[in-house]
């Protein structure tokens, strides 16, 4: 198994076309290669269907987009826990702002993924959303506020306290919890501001996939890990 | 691209166990043999994360069991239409009852599988869900009554003007849709009714993916088709 | 029981609070006065929870927003349709683009509908979703297109075809149907020019709710069709 | 405002025949009456339509069985906590297990009851759910264990340590937290031994609603109270 360290960079590759296929199996030799070089963990979250050849292909930590909290029997259309760490995966993102979940739901998937030897990344919205999933265990949560996805405004520039305050709230809840930063990460200093707040990784997405050049972007994030 | 014609055996795998990973690649293995020694059509339908791995392996047509109606933006944990093509299948589940969708949803899927040059089986409770999912124009409806699927009571023999009704109102209403007779087929009996119902194939899990040898089973559903 | 008849103006009062609690009765009251004024059959459906206190007030018809397909049994938070019913309701709207439907509660909707002798008035956002809807046997459709709704576009001007289209083909599967027009309605002409394609009524939210005198444009809207 | 005291009996109507409509005031009548009679606090959470109805009848306080974490624009179908709270009811259940919400609408279904002025009353499935829910500060948290719902088998005595565990945990997390217990509550022993267990009331629903005589349970339950 593929052993995840931190700082963490994880690169959530959406449905993007840049991400898709033999595009995603691309990217994630990119993230290989810049991980080689710098010594920085960085994983991969992309598209179901390319988890197996991605897994095949590089050596980094893969991680599903989601799962669902079930077990092997009937269902159709669903992402059985199993599946995904047969396939390679190390780790799944659980309650994406694109994929909310049920408290319940939640609380269950976490369970699921430590049955089945993943690691569990928990996606909030806000400070009051990470405490209350710091409460169920899971290995790591990323805060996201929703209204900065996408966007090229980071969420340690635009709410810094939102990134502080979930730090310190949650350490108390839980102080086993890796914390990421995510939305809008697009710089160097993006990077560099989310660890000083006391985060131990970032989740990006378009910042890395949507890049004109991902490899220099990646090695520009990394290395503002190496050399902080 | 994978030829799909009629009669046609598709085997949904869910997400039981049997099923998953290597078993699926075995399985979906054993039915290309099956399919080689007669000639009858047999398609499957994996887990996403195993698509990959069994279009590598095999050549029988490989469907998805579920997409979602979106375009290569951003999403997370979302079936994109686009993946699941590249990825080697050729066509895709859509509203399976472990599965619903909105109508519009249903609509949105059926065009973009056209878009993405996948078959789309729409899977459809009744006879008058039938009747209006003919009206959207997929290629395919499967006729399965929930309350018997899992179970080994066919349809054709709980509820014979089920499906000769709905073959009666689908024809009438779109006479190019293929229809599929799905729900508690487990005998080469159950296939031969199905079919003499006037449906071009069958859409069956358990009776095949929970069977003691799927190989026996799958064998004398394609004899009771090459025989008829 | 209050009757129906076309043509048809149906107010959704939405959860706009010009439409809440003591303004929703008033807002009933007003639909009340130009009926009776004109003669031309004016529906609202308010929320829930005003339900009640208007049909204890008013004698227009009134419509649920949207009922659950549910037996009294073992539900919280749902809408059952007997209930809708001894409030006084004479009908519901069903999968409005706000509250959307899986195909197979949109039958079961319509079903239990009939069943508990409420008019069902099904939302569907284009022609083929229209068509599939018509098949189903519902009372009513109301076609609007969802990136008209709260504009000031009607569907009738910026997209005549789709309601032209809309009337043919679903009279051809079912020439009982009424069809309204929805989306964008906000003038006289607009209702005109609804009628003209063919509907025998319209669907209307903010142009009357957020009108500066819902008395003055509601009465516009009953004499367009009183003059036709 | 009707004032809302501990101990709390909470009765949810459910969509139940035997609590909708001229019944569901009946029975509110029946629980003001035992209200008086013991100076036991016992709220009812009736459905949407018959919130008003009863608001004018009794005075004992009245819950939403649901509210969405909307504001008053553009909604159909959904419940706008200023329209419960103008029909005259004091709180709200959220996130019951038979209508779940994702944890990003709990936390701002919480928040939007405060603004409105309603008491919220989170339903939690176990231990940890209630724990996480308490972390976003509602003023009430009901914990029901799924499986029981609906059983003659209170929470109390086939699982104690579920509610003795939770009131530990929750009362850590958040002092303020008034927990409920509920699921399976039939008998005077069942709401004994729930206050015994730490818990400051119960929620119960076809024990009430589907007695014989809900005026003989009720006063056994509120007698249990006032005796203990």
């Amino acid at each position: 198994m593929t052993k995840v360290h931190t700082p963490l960079i994880l690169v959530n590759f959406k449905t993007y076309s840049e991400a898709t296929g033999k595009k995603a199996v691309k990217l994630a030799q990119t993230a290989e290669k810049v991980s080689l070089e710098t010594e920085v963990c960085i994983g991969v979250a992309p598209q179901f269907v390319d988890i197996a050849p991605i897994c095949h292909a590089v050596s980094v930590p893969v991680f599903a987009q989601h799962i669902d909290p079930i077990a092997p029997v009937s269902f159709t259309g669903h992402i059985l826990p199993e599946s995904i760490r047969e396939a390679g995966a190390v780790g799944t993102l659980i309650n994406h702002s694109e994929r909310q979940l049920t408290l319940a739901d939640i609380d269950a998937t976490i369970k699921r993924a430590r049955e089945t030897d993943l690691l569990s990344v928990v996606c909030a919205n806000n400070t009051s959303i990470s405490a209350a999933a710091a409460v169920l265990k899971p290995n790591m949560i990323a805060v996201e506020p929703p209204e900065l996805i996408g966007t090229r405004i980071p969420v340690s520039k635009a709410k810094p306290e939102v990134v502080s305050g979930t730090v310190e709230i949650v350490k108390r809840i839980n102080p086993d919890v890796v914390i990421l930063c995510g939305a809008g990460i697009t710089t160097r200093e993006d990077v560099a501001a989310a660890l000083r707040l006391g985060t131990e990784g970032v989740l990006v997405a378009s910042g890395i996939v949507k890049a004109k050049d991902p490899y220099k972007v990646l090695l520009e994030f990394a290395e503002s890990i190496t050399k902080a």
